[in-house]
């Protein structure tokens, strides 16, 4: 039988699975105690509803599960490989998110500020580094058209990195209505709008060259492209730049407020730039979109943007919907690139010989008042089992029998 | 597009999210305060490893993962339907773990003492009302041959229910090996023992008369079928009766030492009771076997058992393994039913009114010192919208910009 985990999934050790636990159990009481509430979703989707959800280059991603018994059978028989599976695996959780207010919503509140922490699926190609099993830590409010929605996201969502100690990060905002309607104004026709968008979208990997050569290869005119790339340059953008060139009034009164209201918030802890260039990758974002980057890591560590017709695929009816996630495998990476966290719980090992498993645990019990405490076989080299408890990260330990206290394995206030 | 979730998946509003979110951090504080680490495995298991584990009736309900790309298409155009698979969902958490054992054994300590809290996934037929998707709560102790580490299990999963609050519940205790002795001392001839253990599996389910009917019917003698059943009809059967009997000795030993310490460390908060008919689905079982039943929940609530033989299918080497699973479903519906756990989060709302939502977050923030607090914008009826937060369970709200502290929603001491 196999001994490696799955392709693109991890098994995480003692001390690895440690530190995720400490990263989510601070995100979620930022959550928490900003007024999220969690909701939990099936990691199974219906095969239709994934594909029909406009998740961009997920959808060609998606784990499928084989259809069972007598459908299996009828579907092998049928011969259309397309029927063979009803079932996919979640790419995201916004998807999940729009289905369950849709078929839960008589019992929900509005607006819904939801919170959602748990694995998705996307079959990468593992070449390219990236995770077939990950986590995802988002949060969402349905039912609400106002920018204060975004306001708080882009806030909680920065509270949460601050809260795990990631400190030096930028938000970058922007808003695709607003983006289409420059490129109207730049002469870009209708129909070329959203592929220009595409192209533009990977402005940070393939640079201004790249997507002008690739515009230029659309078939756009060179003097919209060079104006074009030039406004995208503008990092620190203001709204009346762009005011001078196109007629967004709403999408840019929306803009404003949310870049004054997050900034005013932010009190100077974190920059909030308005970068037009952002568009991101999936279909379903219908004005705002964001992005949460620092120089630590490659990519974004978050992202999110505003769906305001997803939900109605569900219900046929439009409901606003915005959303904000982290992407925790790589808060992750760079915590475990750190070291961790500090401040672990202070363990203590209880170590017993033969026949004195009980008296053992007895004297554990009492112990555990003061936090966690394990029970263990003495083992026949007691010195190599210390360092070994000392490596593991205990704080001491005790020798049943003998008498005092806690032995500390390191020298106190070495360290915590 | 489909609202509902798909057949045996669940979505958890809110509040029945809190309630499972409470009972797993409860269970994994006692856990870990035991000091068992925890350890994360995925979802997503090799095809091979779940067909060879002897997981028993599991493995055909197992959910299979289509292939992707080349490897489908080679695998539609050989015709075999065994070949489109290359993946499962894992249908407990037993076998990813003995995986991750053999995967990771150089960098684990020994004896590993591990926890996992996790999905997993059965294809069972709805109509049974059981989940397709459920959750488990396991702790294993590998790497030991001493019965310790069952009574290690015993009394830590028992702590675990006591921490959410059921007590009225009776550990069964047996050992395979001993039911086998027992089968040979009465005289049911080799080649049919596995067959007649899988029958008295079966005993609380047929009760004593379909137990007889089935037995005569694999061709058993009349007497042996007598003897065995008053033998299986003692409830509180002491080593002694058995010793009697059979002979297995090394069995016995374990199963008194494993009685005495259990019991001893359960002060008489709840029972442990030998019961020979305890046999338990699962192939892969070696030794003890233990249920942990409650009067107030049909079936078991907890399971688990030695698996000596199942790290070796990876390693080649035998490395003795036990463990314990909570049932987390079972848990969560008998606490539901009894209307959750007493003392949750004192949560309170913050109402704006229209341009106020900076204003709103930083007199949140402040008093987020306290607890959770959430803001949301104040609704045109605002009786209506306090009676909502009252269902909603929120302590108190306070509005923006009115003097004054924030209001209690129920009459403070009515509750908690």
């Amino acid at each position: 039988m196999k001994i490696t985990s799955v392709k693109g999934t991890c098994d995480y050790l003692p001390e690895e699975a440690r530190l995720r636990d400490r990263l989510q159990r601070r995100i979620l009481e930022v959550y928490e105690g900003s007024g999220f509430s969690r909701i939990i979703t099936p990691i199974l989707e219906d095969g239709e509803n994934l594909d029909r959800s406009e998740g961009g280059e997920n959808l060609s991603l998606m784990f499928r599960v084989l259809k069972r018994g007598e459908k299996l059978e009828r579907a092998l028989i049928a011969g259309e490989p397309g029927g063979l599976s009803d079932l996919g695996l979640r790419y995201d959780l916004t998807l999940p998110l729009s289905r369950y207010w849709a078929n839960n919503r008589a019992r929900l509140p509005v607006p819904l500020k939801c919170l959602q922490i748990g694995r998705v699926y996307r079959a990468e190609r593992p070449q390219r580094g990236r995770l077939r099993e990950l986590w995802q830590c988002d949060i969402d409010i349905v039912g609400t058209d106002s920018p204060d929605a975004e306001t708080e996201l882009i806030v909680t969502t920065a509270k949460a990195l601050e809260a795990v100690e990631i400190r030096d990060f930028t938000v970058r905002i922007s808003d695709r209505r607003l983006l289409l309607a420059v490129l109207e104004a730049l002469g870009y026709p209708g129909e070329r709008r959203a592929a220009v968008c595409m192209v533009i979208d990977k402005l940070r990997k393939i640079g201004p060259e790249g997507v002008s050569r690739e515009l230029l290869g659309l078939g756009c005119g060179e003097e919209s492209v060079v104006r074009l790339l030039d406004l995208l340059a503008r990092r620190s953008m203001t709204p009346d730049t762009l005011r001078e060139l196109a007629d967004a009034s709403e999408s840019m009164a929306s803009l404003e407020r949310i870049l004054r209201d997050s900034r005013r918030l932010a009190e100077g802890r974190y920059a909030i730039e308005l970068d037009l260039s952002l568009v991101r990758g999936q279909g379903y974002y219908t004005g705002t979109v964001f992005e949460i980057e620092s120089p630590d890591f490659e990519g974004s560590i978050a992202g999110g943007g505003r769906y305001d017709g997803l939900i109605g695929k569900f219900t046929g009816e439009r409901v606003p919907a915005v959303g904000f996630s982290i992407g925790f495998e790589r808060i992750y990476a760079m915590l475990k690139e750190r070291g961790g966290l500090p401040g672990d719980q202070k363990r203590v090992a209880v170590l017993y010989g033969e026949g004195e498993f009980p008296e053992a645990n007895l004297l554990a019990e009492r112990l555990r008042e003061e936090g966690p405490v394990t029970v263990l076989p003495r083992a026949a080299r007691l010195g190599k089992q210390l360092d070994r408890l000392r490596q593991e990260g205990y704080l001491g330990y005790r020798l049943l029998g003998e008498p005092g206290g806690v032995v500390l394995l390191r020298p106190s206030g070495s360290g915590e």
